[in-house]
């Protein structure tokens, strides 16, 4: 395997940083040539780009990427800011693979120009095919480039899914812990706090998807992703619930036959796959022990306790712009339950709302998307102010 | 997919008569061109050719067959008698594809020339790569042909490997039911008598297989089969035990990945997708439901409790012709337990000597084979008549 390029976008966060780690794992595979991070963490950005020396980094706040130039002593490693730097940082020459890892729909723009830009993409940032899966495998198709996903259970789908035999999948079968709240009762579920929401039962990772794993939207939010990136229906798109996360998810075939991929819960396995891609290669992951493990089980998910999973089919089944306004909405209400301004079960009602009340657009475009966001997001806020949640 | 062509050794049994269900389930994709059987079962036989109408059957039993030849009305089907006849309709020129699914050690020598006439082999009679793995092997090489297991385990190792990705291979997991026995204290253990044995909790099967699985020794001629099939280490081939028989065997890769076959515990799907692969077809199977399913186990086999599994794993590694002798020694210790001559627990007892008393010989040949092999049966038979056990 030649050495492969990256740029990795969200460098700081939880797939970044575990990105890294697949770097050193194997050093001579891969070589880093940019870094992009939001600004919140200037000291490890620093000690990043001393190891790394990429020839690129970017900083979306304007100031941090200021400090940033300032502290460095490196200076082959050029420093750009904004989303202008993100963008640079997504489509610089010589990066073969771009790790899209920033969390949320910021993400977006940055991996849309990649793909413009021919490169072949590592996607963590669901929320890019959430909130604009027509328009992004679109160009993907156009540009021949390969779209490969860093989500365990995407990256479970994608290595059990037989190239040859597509027309013989029956359904994909998407794996959820079930979250911090699993086993809440309903009325607990009214009452809990956002430390309560931050603690994930299995898998380490950054705020955000960890209320979304609470709340099941964070499946929801898969079910759409596995939609655009396997081109398959809603409704042969199964969700169970699977405590143990051993079992990262599964495809159905008609023949009777499931393939699943299962490990312990370390993203670093979806990482490195995705960058080793077709092959594998060893890693520093631990290996699953079976008889440690004893049992692993599975349920029905809680569809009226946790309404975000329903509303992410409905909003994927509808298309068009509505995916990008639950996603906002999803963005805005997360981002107020962890202020503490609303309930955790606001989150769902708050996104409800947004869906009634925003305007459909038939296959949007990249502007459209993002005043769908927008709009998402400022509803939000006007029905949280008026206490009208 | 072109009409494949079959020739069914073992029609009667019960892979022969599940892979005739595969044939009705897809009428379009096969062709019925020879059948092969013992003749104990001539009502099920005479049925099978005037539905299937093959250009050939072949019986075992001399007598059988010319009662066979003297009901039939169709006269299409020549009736032919005895090993010639099995190896006649083991090498037919017409057939592409030999489904090998005589019982015992009975199957290797048809599955041979069958190899050796450059049929593709469905092979579901694990004894023949048991007892001579390596000319098998290398007859198969030779005459680059596919050999498909219809094994469950192996045939889900087969849908697990990855064929680029072969030096990622960590290890391979075959998954036991554990048995009839499997719950039974090593007290109860000694006092088990062949009904009980062939009560097997999840898998209908034939007699001789269902002990076989009771005392793991099934599992250990698995190991074997995997060894030569997969030409894996046995130091690489781990056994868990894992009640429920739905995860059918798993492949282990050194990136922490582990890709696993599951489904409901049903022949067919392992039977369809060898005559249908590469490619899969819809079958009649049910399909695995996780919700009700509701959990999956997982333990250590108890290796002293059922001595068969390490005695398998002893004779592998010793190679040449003792996995024959074992072999032998168990299909004839089998016959004395549900002859009621023995006990259980002797079965392992019986191996262990006739392992013991057995000369080495190196890459044996198909008569050193077949000598062994009888060695080993006459050698059962003296212990057991002196009623030294």
């Amino acid at each position: 395997m030649a050495v492969k390029k990256l740029s990795i976008l969200g460098s700081t966060g939880s797939i970044g940083t575990q990105t890294l780690q697949v770097v050193n794992n194997l050093p001579d595979k891969f070589s880093v040539v940019a870094l992009a991070a939001g600004g919140s963490n200037i000291e490890l950005i620093k000690k990043q780009v001393e190891t790394y020396k990429p020839k690129l980094v970017a900083i979306s706040d304007k100031d941090a990427a200021c400090e940033l130039n300032r502290q460095l002593d490196n200076h082959e490693t050029e420093v750009v800011a904004g989303v202008e730097g993100l963008i640079a940082a997504a489509t610089i020459s010589e990066v073969d693979i771009v790790v899209a890892a920033i969390s949320g729909v910021a993400g977006l723009l940055p991996t849309y120009q990649a793909i413009k830009a021919g490169k072949d993409i590592a996607l963590a940032n669901k929320e890019t095919l959430v909130a604009a899966g027509e328009l992004v495998l679109s160009e993907v198709k156009k540009k021949n480039v390969k779209l490969l996903p860093i989500d365990s259970e995407h990256s479970a789908i994608f290595q059990c899914l037989e190239q040859d035999n597509l027309n013989a999948v029956k359904s994909i079968i998407l794996t959820a812990s079930g979250g911090a709240f699993r086993d809440y009762s309903a009325d607990e579920l009214a009452n809990v706090i956002p430390e309560q929401a931050l603690k994930h039962p299995n898998w380490n990772m950054g705020k955000k998807i960890t209320v979304d794993s609470a709340s099941l939207m964070n499946k929801g939010l898969e079910v759409i992703e596995a939609h655009w990136l396997f081109s398959i229906d809603y409704q042969d798109i199964e969700v169970v619930i699977h405590p143990q996360s051993v079992i990262h998810s599964m495809v159905r075939y008609s023949d009777g036959s499931i393939l699943a991929h299962l490990g312990v819960p370390d993203m670093r396995v979806a990482i490195q796959y995705a960058l080793t891609w077709p092959k594998r290669c060893k890693s520093q992951v631990k290996q699953l022990d079976f008889v440690k493990l004893g049992e692993i089980t599975f349920k029905e998910p809680r569809w009226d306790d946790f309404p975000c999973l329903k509303l992410a089919y409905e909003a994927g089944k509808a298309g068009g712009n509505i995916p990008a306004a639950l996603n906002g909405a999803n963005e805005a209400a997360v981002e107020q339950f962890l202020a503490g301004y609303i309930k955790f079960n606001d989150i769902p009602k708050l996104i409800a709302k947004v869906m009634e009340s925003c305007s459909f657009m038939n296959k949007p475009t990249l502007e459209e998307i993002i005043y769908t966001d927008g709009f998402a997001r400022k509803k939000v806020q006007e029905i949280v102010s008026a206490g009208k949640v």
